[in-house]
Parts: structure tokens; C-alpha cells; sequence
């Protein structure tokens, strides 16, 4: 890779293609020119608000590809010494503390990465445990070796249930299998200051990464909550964040037709306030699958709010839908052919595949599989992402295409670049606060309350007192 | 497992939970029991249609739980076989050809399978093969030995693309890993009549077993399409067709308050009616997560049609949305919790986890971490579940919870056959062709075009004549 290369950066320019959300090609649910151009000022005002805000408040994400050049050298040395050290690697976290670091790994790791032998693979194998559940706790444990595992627990505040539980649950392990050593099996990434894993890892001496200020979960993965696995796994950061650096300059508009990123804010926003309430996130790649979970949590966690910045109450938010080019074209595309107008679809395509795979011939006397041969599967995926965007179209099914010229650091950090920016850009044209989650707060409490955490006492109560459920409606 | 012993599969019969559905629990949103008895009728009349469909047409599948004695004893010989003699085995499929495989797989066996030492696994290793991703089928070359490989091509009629090009693909390289033995490495699952790979199979003599007639891809999961691959990962099918024998006749009255897979194809069916458009599938088990994905396809695919039974132009169907608890309660909770109300949450909650987890004591001066400790994760995670309902129920969001007492073979038939129920008394509330799929047509018929199939020139014309992709709305 040679992204100090003008040229060659200028060739991996991650582009969006939004034809197929206009009048002119989807027919009666399209836009029309007007229709965007009235929003000039709008999205000329979501651009200011974020150009402004950055670096402050919630917006610490933004400076993340400038601000970082010390850090990525401890980082690599870090991963460097995990690599040299241990056989195994296990992120724990949970929400944006996992979601980006498998949505890399998946990206730009081989794709059966952990069944490769360890002289194929760049680095060890690869866990990322985004759960409670104890089969898979178990099943975890039953294939690797504590003593040559290291764990990287990344909190923010430390206050996690989900991934506090299991930081009880391998530091008593790790100490029962190394003794005094197990600190030197734990990696934090947290807080510089407040919350509690960074008392831990003052208390316990573990090698320890700061969440910066401003850098909300799921806007973490350029920080060392995504770069510490990447780098562990041999990729290029450095390359991460020049895409992301180069995004945020192919950014640098107030206007629709100069940022790809105000573009698509703008057209999802256009099309939610017509009632597309679902977005649908179709890569056609297997390497892309998890941008896609990673991705459906920047956006729902934003954007699901139900009241404005004025304190005006509202309930907004488009559902993302996960889907995979081609394999849900045997799945979901029957329902976007002809469902309800209830969707916008993104394509995320690839120009080239880092493989080339040809299809022999054979069959000859069976001609709906004598036509496959003497093409490459690479024209197979390509031909069936066409034509799947060209049946919606014609079906009147709003859709638009962001194309990576090829999947690599440089176009991730793009790409992830792209959909942040585009989130604070539709939270703006929303007038919402994009970087809360006072939603998730509810379900915490009542966890809190069932479990007799002290100072829950309250709603344990209004838990106990809640409707008793009525054996008729169990069937 | 006991499935033979009445009390014990009466103990583990799959329920549905639907209090949170009611407006007593949910307020405004929610149903009345007057509404829903003013459904009586057409619930009546749904379970009519489905119960007087059954075995005609492409009703075949509700037969699958009684008609498969010999098929199932020459599966079980066959599994034997081939676990005796490969370490690998290859599921080559797409849609329902491999998300039942997948489901079952990742629900009943362990978490990290093909990790595991042979002496620990009761089958070969496991793959299933869903994309023409070139990316893909490199790295799966890369980690299995063909001449250790026993490949199962799923395709009814033979004319799917994407498997037919893996089959050219891996054909040619089993020709020239092991030449003449290449067709011992090759199973066929497909029509027993009809089409081009029974035609294959015939010619090069390969073993193979039936998809009946009257089973459609998404409903194939508990025929060969499915068996197959269950017995060779060790999986006692037989206890799976017991399962859905059992649920078949749970669901055997016309009435919401008894038949659960009546009760929840109503209930979504109201909740649709009121605009609720999109279904969150949300199993708080890792074990169900690709149950989600089984489940999608058969509600999306079957439900998403444009026209009804007596032609008359419809846009209906729910968009199924895949969560996972706890997992994206840090992910998605957020816009359930406060976004539009256009939402049913179904919750998969599993009463015993086959494993056990405690969390140990530890961090007695950080309240936040201590009160963890002495809990297991089985009682953190069901804690999860009970507050995420809770919380969405507060927030007036409907949601209702299919409990399964425990994964298994048997539960797992009984899910897998309420989903065909409840979808099939969905259509029929509908008044929909529930088991056709003609809005997947055009799309197929593009990528014929694009890549010169015969016949197809037509077709070519009308894309290179579509409006072309204007610059300036590419950025």
C-alpha cells in the first residue's frame, strides 16, 4: 500500500453514487433537483454545525486522525511485543467497543483468519467476546490457553456489566493459571481519568490506552479501541487514518455535490421525512459483513431519538437492516422488490477484489451452467450487484451506491470516516443530539435493580409492583 | 436427550409470551382482547386454509415431520460415512439451502467448532458456502484439503448461479486433486426429477438425496437440505423431526389463545396493519443468533409480495430486522427505546444455558463491578432479557418473548416449525401467494444479460438502453 502516494490515494477515492435516488431513474419515489436544492441551506447549516463543533464536546472524534502520532508508536510497539508474546488475542467489549474491532479484523484479515496455521497469519488468533452468554464464555475458554492469551478489556467507564463480568471472570482465571504474572496478561483501553478500570489499572499496573475525551463508543474505532487490534493483527493504522484524514478533506464542502458524506446524509434525511424508516446496508463482499453491524450501530444509536435539541419531543430514527450482496438476494430481496416503499437501500461495492477467481467450463450440454464458465467470479458478483440495483430501480425502489475501489486500510478508514461524518450530519438536520443514548438507560437500571445492585432498592420495587403477566396471553 | 419420554418433551415445549403485546402492559399501543377477538374469524379461516393446504401444492413441508423414515436411516448412514472418511465437509448453497444448515449448526454445536481438536468434535470440520465472493472461495481453498473434502451441492433446480459456479469450481479442482474419485466427493441435494443437477448427479453417478416436491428453499430446513448436514455434525435429527412433529400438533386448534403459531402470525399481522413494518428477531442466546438469519428469509421472502391471491395490487410485508441480546441492547436499544413507534420486538429467550458461569467475587472497592460478583452470567443474562422487555414495555414499545426451555434438537424443530405456521397463517391473513418469490425474477434475468447468457439478448438491450448514471450525482 502507498498512501503517501498522491496519486495512488487519489485512485482509492471511496465514492457515492446516488442516481438511483433520482426522479429521473426510481421514478414517482425520486427526488427532484429542486427538491435537494431546497435544502441547500439546511445542509449548508448541519455542515456548519459540525465544522464548528469540532473537537468539542462529543466531537473529540473528528481530531482522531490528526492527533494520534505518539500513541500509534506505543501502539505499535504494544502490538509488536503481543504478537512476540502471546498465541492468542480476546477483545472484551461490548457496543462500540467490539463492533468496530470485528468489523476490521473481518475486513481485512483473511477470511477463515484463525483456521490458518500461525506462519500464514500476521499475528494470533482472534476473539472479540460482545456477550454474556456463559455457553459462549465456555466455548471461549475450551480453545484457548490463558497463559498465552492476552485479553484487552475496553470500557470507557469502566462501568460495563457485561464486560466487568467478564473481566472478574479471566482475571480470576488468569491468576489461578499465572499467579502474580496475570497482569501483565491484561491490556485496558479506558478513560484517561474517570470511571473505574483506570483505578484497576493503576491498582494493577496493566498496560493501559486512553479513550480520549469526546470519543463516544461507537465513535471509537479510531482511537486505540480499534487501532490496538488492528495493529495486533499486522494491519496498517497509519494507512487507517490518512483515509480517514483524506475523507474528512473530501469533505471540506458545504455542499451536496462536493461531500459524499453531506450527500448522503442528505438524501437518507430526505428520504426518512417521506417515511423511509428503513435503511437497508448491503456490501456485496464478505470482507464488508461486519461494517455493516458497526455501521447499523452508529446510525441507530444516533439517530433513534425522541426528542429535538429544543426539547421538543419527536421519535425519529431509520431502522438499518443488514443484508449481504449476493447471498440476501435469496433472502431479502423479494421484500425490497415488493414490500412496502418503506426503504432506502446502500450498496456497498467493491471495484477490485484483492483475489481473482476464475469458473472453469464444464457442463456444456446444460446451457443455464455452460454460460457461468469462462467467466471469473469476480464478473459473477459484479454482474449481480448490477443487476440487483437495476431491478430495484426499475421496481421504483429508492438505492445508491458507495463503491470502494478496493478493500484496504486506506478506503476503511474512509469509509468509516464517511459514515461518521455523515451521522453528525443528519443528527444536525434532525436538530437532535447525535452522540447521546439516554434510551439504553432504562434497561441498565432495571438489570441493575434485578440483580440487588445497592441504590436500586427503588426500582426493584417498581419492578416487583409492574402488572404481573397473565397466563392467558402465554400460549 | 429423552425425546421419547412424554413428560420430558412436554417439559420442554417452545411457548409464546405475548402480555407485552397487550395495551394493559404496553398502554397505547397495544391490543385490546375485543381486537383481537374481532380477528376470530379471519384467524379461523387462516388456520382453515394452512390446515386444509397441507401436503398440496407447495405445502409439502408440513409432511416433512412424519414421511422421512428410510430417507432419514439412509441420511444417518450416509453421515457416518462421511464422517469416517472426510474432515471436512462443504455445504455449497445459497438462502435456504444454507441458512437452515447454518442455524442448526451454530445452535446446536459448539460455539467455536471448527476450532476445537478433531477428538472433540463429532463431525469434520464445517463450512457453508453462500457468496460468489471471490475473496471468499480463496480463503476456503486455503484452509481445507480437497482431497479430504466432501462437498454437498444444494440446489433444486440446478439453475442457481452462485452454487452452480462453485460447483464448476470445485469440480475441476477435485478432477485434478484426486481425478476419478472426484464424484465420491460430491453429494447432491435436489429435485429428484426436474432440473440440471439431478441431471449431473445421474451422469456422474453421485450420491444423492431428494428435496421433495411442494418444499420450497425456505422451508426445506427439515428435509435432506437440512438433514444432511445435522447428521454429519453428529446432531440427533431425529429428535429435530420429533420436535416438529410435537409443535405441529401444539398448533393443531384454530384459536389464538391456543396454538402459539396462530397467536404470533395475528398478532404481527394486527401489528402490521397499524404500520408497525419492521420485526426485530432478538435471541438473547449466541447459540439462536443465525436462527435470525433462517427466520428472515422465511418471513421476508414469503410475506413481501406486491399482489394478492386475487390480484389485486398490495405492497405488504414486514422488513425483519436481526438483533442479539445483550449485544445490541448496546447497539439498537436506543432507536427501539425511543425512534418511531414501527416496531414488534421478538425476543428468543432461553429458560436453562447449557453451561453454567459464575462470576466470581472481586473489586469490593468499586460498588459498580462488586455487586457482580457471586451472580453467574446465566443470571446476568436473563436479567438482561427480563429488563431489556421491561424497558421497551415502559417505553410503550410492543414486544413479546418465544421461550425456549432449553437449545436442543427437539426445541429447536419445534422453533423452526412454529416460524413455517406462523408464516403460513401470515400469508393467509394476507391473502398472499406465501411461497412464491417472483420479485427476485428480474434481477436473476439482469445477470444472465450482463454475462451473455442465450437467450437473454433482449433483456441485454433493455440495460445497455437504460438512462445512464449522470456525473453529477456522484460525488
Amino acid at each position: 500500500m502507498n498512501f503517501r502516494n498522491k496519486d495512488w490515494r487519489n485512485g482509492m477515492r471511496v465514492t457515492v453514487d446516488y442516481n438511483n435516488m433520482m426522479k429521473k431513474f426510481v421514478g414517482a419515489d425520486g427526488f427532484k433537483d429542486s427538491e435537494i436544492n431546497e435544502l441547500k441551506e439546511a445542509a449548508a447549516d448541519a455542515f456548519d454545525c459540525v465544522a464548528q463543533g469540532r473537537g468539542k464536546g462529543m466531537m473529540g472524534w473528528t481530531e482522531l486522525p490528526y492527533n494520534q502520532k505518539e500513541i500509534v508508536e506505543d501502539i505499535l510497539a504494544t502490538a509488536k511485543e503481543v504478537r512476540r508474546k502471546f498465541k492468542y488475542f480476546v477483545v472484551l467489549g461490548i457496543g462500540g467497543s467490539a463492533l468496530g474491532p470485528i468489523a476490521v479484523f473481518n475486513a481485512l484479515c483473511h477470511l477463515h483468519y484463525n483456521d490458518l496455521a500461525p506462519s500464514k497469519r500476521k499475528g494470533p488468533k482472534f476473539y472479540v467476546e460482545d456477550n454474556v452468554d456463559p455457553e459462549r464464555m465456555a466455548a471461549l475458554l475450551d480453545v484457548i490457553e490463558p497463559e498465552k492469551t492476552c485479553f484487552n478489556v475496553i470500557t470507557k467507564s469502566g462501568a460495563t456489566s457485561e464486560t466487568m463480568a467478564q473481566y472478574l471472570i479471566i482475571n480470576d482465571m488468569l491468576v489461578k493459571a499465572v499467579g502474580d504474572k496475570a497482569n501483565d496478561h491484561i491490556i485496558a483501553t479506558t478513560d484517561a481519568a474517570k470511571g473505574n478500570l483506570i483505578k484497576l489499572a493503576e491498582q494493577n499496573d496493566y498496560k493501559t490506552f486512553c479513550i480520549p475525551d469526546g470519543v463516544g463508543g461507537r465513535f471509537s474505532e479510531l482511537c486505540p479501541v480499534g487501532l490496538l487490534p488492528a495493529a495486533v493483527l499486522g494491519l496498517d493504522i497509519k494507512a487507517m487514518l490518512a483515509g480517514a484524514a483524506f475523507m474528512d478533506n473530501v469533505c471540506s464542502k458545504p455542499s451536496v455535490a462536493k461531500n459524499p458524506a453531506l450527500a448522503s446524509a442528505v438524501l437518507q434525511y430526505m428520504a426518512m421525512k417521506r417515511g423511509k424508516n428503513v435503511g437497508v446496508m448491503m456490501p456485496y463482499a464478505d470482507s464488508l459483513k461486519f461494517m455493516s453491524d458497526w455501521y447499523c450501530q452508529l446510525w441507530a444509536e444516533s439517530l433513534g431519538k425522541n426528542v429535538t435539541l429544543d426539547g421538543k419531543p419527536c421519535n425519529v430514527g431509520q431502522t438499518p437492516v443488514k443484508a449481504l450482496g449476493v447471498t440476501d438476494q435469496h433472502s431479502q430481496v423479494q421484500l425490497y422488490t415488493e414490500g412496502p416503499f418503506d426503504k432506502v437501500v446502500t450498496f456497498l461495492s467493491v471495484g477490485n477484489y484483492r483475489k481473482e477467481f476464475p469458473i472453469p467450463h464444464g457442463c456444456e450440454d446444460i446451457p443455464d451452467v455452460a454460460f457461468l464458465g469462462g467467466h471469473t467470479m469476480n464478473e459473477l458478483i459484479a454482474a449481480e450487484n448490477k443487476a440487483t440495483a437495476y431491478a430495484l430501480t426499475k421496481a421504483g425502489r429508492q438505492n445508491y451506491t458507495i463503491t470502494l475501489p478496493e478493500v484496504n486500510e486506506f478506503t476503511l478508514g474512509q469509509l468509516m470516516y464517511l459514515f461518521e461524518l455523515q451521522t453528525a450530519y443528519a443528527g444536525a438536520l434532525f436538530h437532535i443530539d447525535t452522540f447521546n443514548q439516554p434510551g439504553v438507560e432504562a434497561g441498565k437500571q432495571a438489570t441493575y435493580a434485578l440483580l440487588g445492585k445497592k441504590g436500586y432498592e427503588a426500582k426493584r420495587e417498581e419492578l416487583d409492583n409492574a402488572p404481573k403477566a397473565e397466563d392467558k396471553y402465554i400460549v
